[in-house]
This record gives C-alpha cells, structure tokens and sequence, in this order.
C-alpha cells in the first residue's frame, strides 16, 4: 500500500478575485503510513464549492486560509481502505475534509460521518445530503423562517443550494419564485425543482418581473448572488421580510469593498432583517436534518442534479468554472468508481 | 371660545432631500367647535423629529404623507380646555399627533396617553417619556438584544434617541460607545450619558478608534446615521453582531438611492444580522416600557436633555436645524406655559 501513489491537487499560488486552474498544481507523492487512530480513505468523489474562493483567500474570512504548497482543501466522500481505530472497517463509506486528493491518511477526528442511508448514491452525500443540502436546510428554516402561504424568492435557483432551497420552501408549503440564468436552467427549475415561477435574470427585466410576481412582496429571499440581482429584489421586500445572507457569487472581489445601492432604507420601510449566515455553526444538528433530508430525497419530495467532472486533472479548472455557471448541479470530480 | 386665533404651520411645498424653512407657512384661523367625542387641546410644546422628512416626503413611505396645503403632522403635549368625552376634563394634560399648531380639535383616539407622572415635566412625554425613549428601549432591547458585559456602539449618541440607547445598555450592563460630532457632544456624551468611550467622528479617525476602542469587536450597532459612519463601524463587528437600523440621518436624500460599501460579505463572515425597526410595530406595549423608563428617569439612570426653541414662528426651519446637528438633546417648541 505504501508504494502506490498518491496525486494532489496543491495551491500553488493566489488568485487576486476567482481562482482558475493556474493556481493550482498537481504533484504525485507516495501514501503515507497511518499512525494511531488514523484511517486511509481512498476517495471517490471531490467537492467543487463557491466557497473554496474564500479558502485560498488571505482576506479575513471565516476559517484559515489553505497555505500555498498545500493540498487543496475540499470535502470528499471515499472508501476506508485501512484503519487503526476500531470505529471504521475497510470498506466502509465515509465523508471529511479529505483534499482534493487520491488518498488521505487522516485522524479519525477528521471524518465527518459514515454513510448509512447506502439505499442511494454515495456522491449525495457531497451534496444534498451534504453541505449543500444543510445550507439549505438551516439557511431557510434557522435564518428565513418562512412560513406557510408566504413568498419565498432565491438566487442560483438551479444551484446545489438553490434548488433545494426552493424545494424545502415548496415542502414547507411556501410560493417559489427562483431566479437563474438561461433558458436552460429557467426551465430546471420550473419542472424539476418545481419552482412556482422562474425568473431569467439575462433576459427578463428582473425588477418587472419581480413587481409582476411578487406584487404582495417577497417574505423571504435567500441570496446566493448579492450583486444587482439582490439589489433588485431589495426594492420588492414586504413588511417583515427576512433575507438570508448565503453566498455572494456575483461579487468577484471584496478587496476592495465594491459599492452598491444603500440597504439601509429598505429594511427600514420594511422593517426587515438581513442575516448572514454560515452553516458550521449549525454542526452538532446535522443529524436530525440530514434524517430529514434523506427521508424527502426518499419520497421524491427534493430532485438534485450533479455535475460530474471526470479525473483528477479537472480539479484546478473546477472553481473558475462554478463562477461561469457552467454547471447544471452540484459539481463533484470522481477520481475512482464507486463499486 | 370659538373666536380665539389658531395659528397653525402648514405645508407650503415637498423638498427634495431636508425640509427648510420655506416649505412651509403660518397661517391664522379660527378655532373649531367640538363634535361629539371630541376634545379641545392648548398645544404647550410641539415635538421636532428627524422622521419629519419622511413624513412630507411623497417617496414610498411607512406613513402616508402629509398632504401640501395641510397642518404639519406632529406630536404634542398639552392641556385639555375643553371636553365632548367622559374620559377627559379640562386641566389634564394628553400627548397626541395634534400637529404643529395652537389648538386641536381632535376626536379622542386621537389622544395617545394622560400624563399620570406629574412629577416630571411634561415636556419628557415627547422625548426620554415619549417616542424617544420608546424607540431606544425596544431598539436597542427587542432588536438589538444585548446581554451583559457585551460592546454597544452607538451613532447621533448625544442625540435624543441615542442618549437614551446608550444609557439603558449602561443599566443592562454592556460597555457603551457613542459616535457623536464635536467635542461639546463628545463631553456630554462622557459626563451626562456616562458612555465608556465617546468618539468625535469629526476629528477623529473613526477606524482607528473603533479598532482601539472595540478590540475584541462590536456586539451591538445602534445605527442612527447609516453613511460612512456605519461604513466604518461594519468593520469592526463580532461574530454575532446585530446591527440595530433606526435611522439614517447622514443620508440627505434617498431618491436615487445612494451608493456605498456592499454589506453582505461583513454580514456573512460574522453571521452579523442588520435590522430595521419602527417603533409603531411596538404601540401595545409603550405602557410596560414607560413604566420602566419613568422609573430609571426618576432614579436618575437616565440622563436627557431638551433643547427648546421659544414661539411657533421656529418650526418651519426647525427640521434642518436636526440635520445640522445644531440641537443639544431634544429638540422642542414651546408655545404656551405649563403653569
């Protein structure tokens, strides 16, 4: 086993805005031995993130940024191929934060949990039944609070995150408007996420079309974007509204700041609240929403899509490609079969 | 009865951006006769409120705006002469939107409250005993939620909202930062408003004294300006931070919305929450509020300051003077004695 090798993706450099594949390299280095209570996870599929801008970003963000030299960071879901600790059996499931890369030999403390729900493929478990889905999940039901009736609008509403927003409000018997880019992507979201309406914001007149279909207002927006498509949603909020701060993927650069219509009055008139928010302060509830997750992913209550990358020597183009809204769903690489 | 004078201020025309004096005018004419249920009012003082620009502001709005050619929309204290209702008799004194004029001729509902703390002057029904300590009580505690030993910074904090802000988090145990311009509102700010820490936003370099002054970051924001001065104190949130939104006096005009600094990536990386507040969402609760702040008035806990103009004749150029901070406290007109 010590012999084989072992390729990884490495931060070579930073990006000055989204990072492209010239910021990264791929090295082969051999599988290191394991050491007490480590296991060696041979992983299958790797995560693809808006977030990872931020990971490899020195501005003040929320976690450190992945050192120059080292191997990506990056969620993935793989095989136990060895352990040394009694929890974990070769050829079990398990997902962490692995690295983009072949093999990692981790402290079992670094394993996020087993797949169990072995019924459906192991790739959700990287997305809606991952992180993707719990941002969903806590984002809408902790920070949006939406309620029966009410008008839930999203941005990326095809996205990994989206599109599962967009079903959860539909669950929590909410009107759903999604907002996305393409007639393409417009139509997904009407007849597989089962959006009430979809708004193309490339070729609509967004603020329009909001005024048409939110004439009441919009209770709830859950913004993956800020930008001007958040700018024309601010100007549609009813009294009350909540606004969930998730993402900003149509920002390239926050340094420096770039500047935008003041919010201030909006959530004034309307009495309405913006929240950020960041789903690793939600950890120790994973289990109980990923239990419901799977059960509505069971019933067919939420569709997902996946954006399958093949090999390794897709990974440093990946990020850039997310920002060019080149995929249609949660962008995974597989590196080796599932089995 | 029917013969006296009232002198009234009316509406002349709508400003673009601060009301001035000319927007306004005085005229003379007789004072009505009661119907039924209706009561007869001897305006003494008449309130002067930052919100007053958005009350003769045609642009979308949470009150309708007053009409040109009407009486100013206003709160005032003063005594009943004159009673069609049960519930009041001549001699008591009632606060109420009774405009800026001499007299009014208002049905009871229109009545806010009797004044029962007679022990105070009755002018603190329009300031610390009024709207003014309302707004900063379930601001600052229903919005802003502060626990003990947290940071609260707060903007305009010598002014009559502010002041009061920063007094109640002093008595809820928070350590109390005011923003304020000058250093006679800076001292008032030390030594009568018992701030922690009182910053001159005119002389001194705001970023620089908050990252002094706020090392370990702001819990609270009570944001009464909006501008560069929230620009600046965004960067200095704690993870958690509410941002309480109750004004935006640095803002001169909203129409087109100005531009500034983008807000979600603070958010975001802070899981901060940013807020807008109306106290009228609060109106059946303003007895338990007032009974405690009638009692930290008493106790000497709260500090206020008035600053009385003298004659009907300073009310039309009354709402600039605000917004050239030229007021000292709460900003009044007198028109008739209390005896």
């Amino acid at each position: 086993m010590t012999h084989r090798i072992n390729r990884q993706v490495r931060l070579k450099s930073r990006a000055v805005g989204i990072p492209q594949a010239e910021h990264f390299e791929i090295v082969n280095v051999p599988i290191s031995d394991l050491g007490d209570n480590e296991v060696l996870v041979r992983n299958i599929y790797l995560s693809v993130e808006p977030a990872m801008r931020g990971w490899v970003s020195d501005v003040a963000n929320y976690s450190e940024p992945v050192p120059v030299g080292s191997v990506m960071r990056a969620f993935a879901v793989g095989r136990v191929e060895a352990s040394r600790h009694s929890d974990f059996r070769p050829g079990e499931f398990v997902t962490g934060m692995f690295g983009w890369q072949d093999y990692a030999a981790v402290d079992v403390k670094v394993i996020q949990r087993k797949i169990t729900e072995t019924d459906l493929p192991i790739s959700t478990s990287l997305g809606v039944l991952g992180l993707n889905g719990l941002t969903a999940y806590f984002g809408l039901l902790e920070v949006g609070q939406p309620k029966t009736g009410e008008t839930v609008v999203v941005s990326t509403a095809a996205g990994a995150v989206g599109s599962c927003v967009g079903q959860i409000a539909k669950i929590k018997g909410c009107r759903t408007v999604g907002i996305t880019g393409g007639p393409e992507k417009t139509q997904i979201c009407r007849d597989e996420f089962r959006y009430d309406t979809a708004i193309d914001y490339k070729t609509d007149n967004l603020d329009l079309a909001l005024a048409e279909t939110c004439s009441e207002g919009i209770d709830v927006y859950y913004d993956n974007t800020a930008g001007t498509i958040s700018d024309a949603v601010l100007k549609h909020l009813k009294v009350g509204a909540r606004i969930v701060i998730c993402g900003t993927a149509s920002i390239a650069n926050w340094e420096p700041i770039p500047e935008g219509p003041r919010v201030e009055r909006h959530l004034l008139v309307k009495r309405a609240r913006m929240q950020g928010f960041l789903i690793l302060d939600y950890t120790d509830r994973y289990t109980e929403a990923l239990r419901e997750l799977t059960q509505w992913v069971r019933q067919g209550l939420i569709q997902y899509r996946e954006d399958i990358l093949e090999g390794i020597e897709h990974a440093p183009g990946s990020i850039a490609g997310l920002y060019r809204s080149e995929n249609f769903g949660k962008r995974l690489i597989q590196i080796a079969p599932q089995e």
